[in-house]
């Protein structure tokens, strides 16, 4: 199937408020797509992708720091290590995370990579594995194994928008990003796709991504550059502080640009090529936030005046992730003495005295106190917007931390209660 | 005012479905109680509290650790040190928390303390004081300062019904609770009342308690007991993970039961006194999450097989705290794989092929993969009730916690969205 119209997410779902279109996603020169049906939903959608990299590709991936894990995340981690970061493809299936499956999910997982390896005539450990639905359910091999044929026989270069499609689950619209760079003067171009409508999601929204390049890098300078540009993209968005089982990016060059070879992350060529990558991961981070569950506001929040930058980060998380911050914002109401209730039981220090807070331009407390022209009038209007930046800054240092976040809403408490049913 | 049928809490609120009666509260010899209207809230309810105690009084206190706290707080725990802990009288008003409101806050609870001593011929820092309500506005102590005689010329030793529902916010039941036990022989009575519809909550829900007994006790065998005492009651309840800048707990004795001097909290002979004490506690911290905002299902949370007690209340705190767990627990589904989702996610240690959950006395999981015998309808019919148990072990050693904690629905997205309005 490459037809990208095909039923996307959860069926009945209202597109967020928030979405963002598509852009066009041209091709990457080394990578073929394709995307089908495994069956793992009950309704007529495409819940399957597979991607082909031409010989040569190399990759690197970041994966969640979850304790529990999964099978498909184990497998990833164990072949990018073995084969010095060569790939030769990714299988994605939505509809189930095998997670917390034990040994016959492992097997389901390394089958998966053998059917592919199979039909492509490549080493299966150079197959890549993302999985995302439900947790604790044991992945259905068969399905994909029987898939496969037809995906390889589908693949082409221009399979992107339909790929954007296929692995969403309760998404709401198609996430993709693509940026035109160069390195040391030769044009390449990077773009990624991803899914998820929470920083992890329940049950089933497990964050994925998957960027690709033409450009010519050793896998060890992707890993170094893909682990710095997660940092203040990936892990400084979070829709409600539950972090999946099976979160996974991954970041895979094909070399066919024909760039100069260029061996490590910290040559001053690539300095371009990291501010393009960060751009990418940021705007597909971003896409996550929009279509978070329920979400009627997309929100940057930016601690500053932290002793330090981990500090101003925890504030920071603490501000995005408290359900009484959250809830505020749907209810459109500037309640900043919520965010002085979050600052303060963030557990790091803070000078109550010196605490100052903005909403956009409008500033609603300074020096520990409501600020002495606070205009609740202009406070409401200013909320009425579906984007808004909240800054605090907590008067100790010169530490900062930037992260965007969504409101927390009666639609988020429904679609979470009965993700199941 | 001394009518407990007075409007409590905020109009319209209905009362929680897992709402316990107030239990007869007697008297605590030594304590007179009396409520009326300082005029905090728009309509006609008691919005003030005051207690006086006799001669002899001792009290303890354990507070907010929230780094902005609140200016009674400042004020109690300054009060507190400054006399050998006598104490004579407390002031609480509901309708305003007199937090992150600077040196005019705390201009405004001294004069609330000194109206309240000068009314009753006591030193002014052997009030206690305590507030709750909107956070960011400064006390207007002249209401109060009003409000004073008509207070002291009520007091009453049977005015504990009416206390309950003075000191209420958001709060949609009254709470209270009463122990009789004895100190070597002789007969004491612990009772206590509360208030809190979240762990903290909004702006407004502070969670307040006072607890007296006529026992005669030291402070410093009070401060003992009560700092062991609320670990696991009061911070062993979690509605939604906020927390507090005015978090209150007070424990007074009157001495006036006549027991036998005792010293230290060590001493034997306080071990019966210890067990009541708990039982207060845990009762009035439980009727804080029985009305936790918008709460349908009251839900014990059982951590075992964790690194070390400290590790079982973290993993612990994070599965009562997960948006995914409570929105779950409310559509009353057994979605046990958000538990290994929120248990993998609290960074602590877990053996992943070791991890058994149970709901009540049904296996969801064992030895980290759905349980063999799992079944969908046992489950589903257990999930009906009102109160529910879950249990999860996480195979790695013999730390254990438990806590108490509440669902996530629309109606606290409610409560919340429109607080201020």
């Amino acid at each position: 199937m490459s037809d990208a119209a095909a039923t996307p997410g959860k069926p009945g779902l209202a597109v967020s408020p928030l979405a963002v279109p598509l852009p066009a996603m041209g091709v990457i020169d080394g990578v073929r797509l394709a995307t089908g049906r495994a069956g793992f939903y009950k309704h007529d959608r495409p819940d399957l992708l597979l991607m082909a990299f031409d010989a040569g590709t190399t990759a690197a991936g970041v994966f969640t720091r979850h304790a529990v894990g999964s099978a498909p995340v184990d497998w990833c981690q164990a072949a990018l290590a073995s084969d010095g970061g060569a790939v030769r493809a990714l299988v994605c299936n939505a509809g189930c995370a095998n997670s917390f499956t034990g040994p016959p999910g492992a097997d389901a997982a390394r089958r998966t990579a053998e059917a592919a390896g199979a039909a492509l005539g490549v080493p299966a450990d150079q197959v890549m594995l993302a999985s995302t639905g439900v947790i604790g359910v044991v992945l259905d091999a068969a399905r994909i194994e029987r898939a496969t044929p037809d995906l390889v026989a589908g693949l082409a270069a221009d399979g992107w928008t339909a790929a954007a499609a296929a692995i969403m689950t309760t998404d709401t619209f198609a996430k993709g990003a693509v940026v035109e760079t160069h390195i040391d003067r030769t044009p390449v171009r990077i773009a990624g796709i991803a899914k998820g409508s929470g920083m992890i999601a329940p049950n089933m929204a497990t964050m994925l991504a998957f960027v690709a390049t033409d450009a010519a890098l050793p896998a060890a300078a992707l890993q170094d550059m893909l682990g710095v540009a997660v940092q203040d993209t990936f892990n400084a968005v979070t829709v409600d502080g539950d972090r999946s089982t099976n979160d996974t990016c991954l970041l895979i060059a094909t070399g066919k640009a024909g760039n100069a070879p260029v061996l490590e992350a910290a040559d001053p060529r690539l300095a371009d090529f990291k501010v393009a990558l960060r751009e990418v991961l940021l705007s597909l981070a971003q896409q996550l936030v929009r279509d978070g569950e329920g979400a009627t506001k997309f929100v940057k929040v930016t601690i500053t005046g932290a002793a330090s930058d981990v500090s101003a980060r925890r504030i920071c998380r603490t501000v995005c992730e408290s359900p009484l911050v959250k809830t505020a914002i749907a209810g459109e109401d500037a309640n900043w003495g919520r965010l002085v209730m979050a600052v303060g039981r963030a557990d790091e220090p803070v000078a109550r005295e010196r605490i100052a807070i903005r909403f956009g331009p409008l500033l609603a407390a300074v020096d520990g106190m409501v600020a002495p022209d606070y205009d609740e009038a202009a406070m409401s209007a200013y909320m009425k917007a579906p984007e808004l930046e909240i800054s605090i800054d907590v008067g100790v240092g010169i530490g900062r931390a930037v992260m965007w976040t969504c409101d927390l809403t009666k639609r988020y408490v429904e679609i979470n209660g009965d993700y199941r049913s």
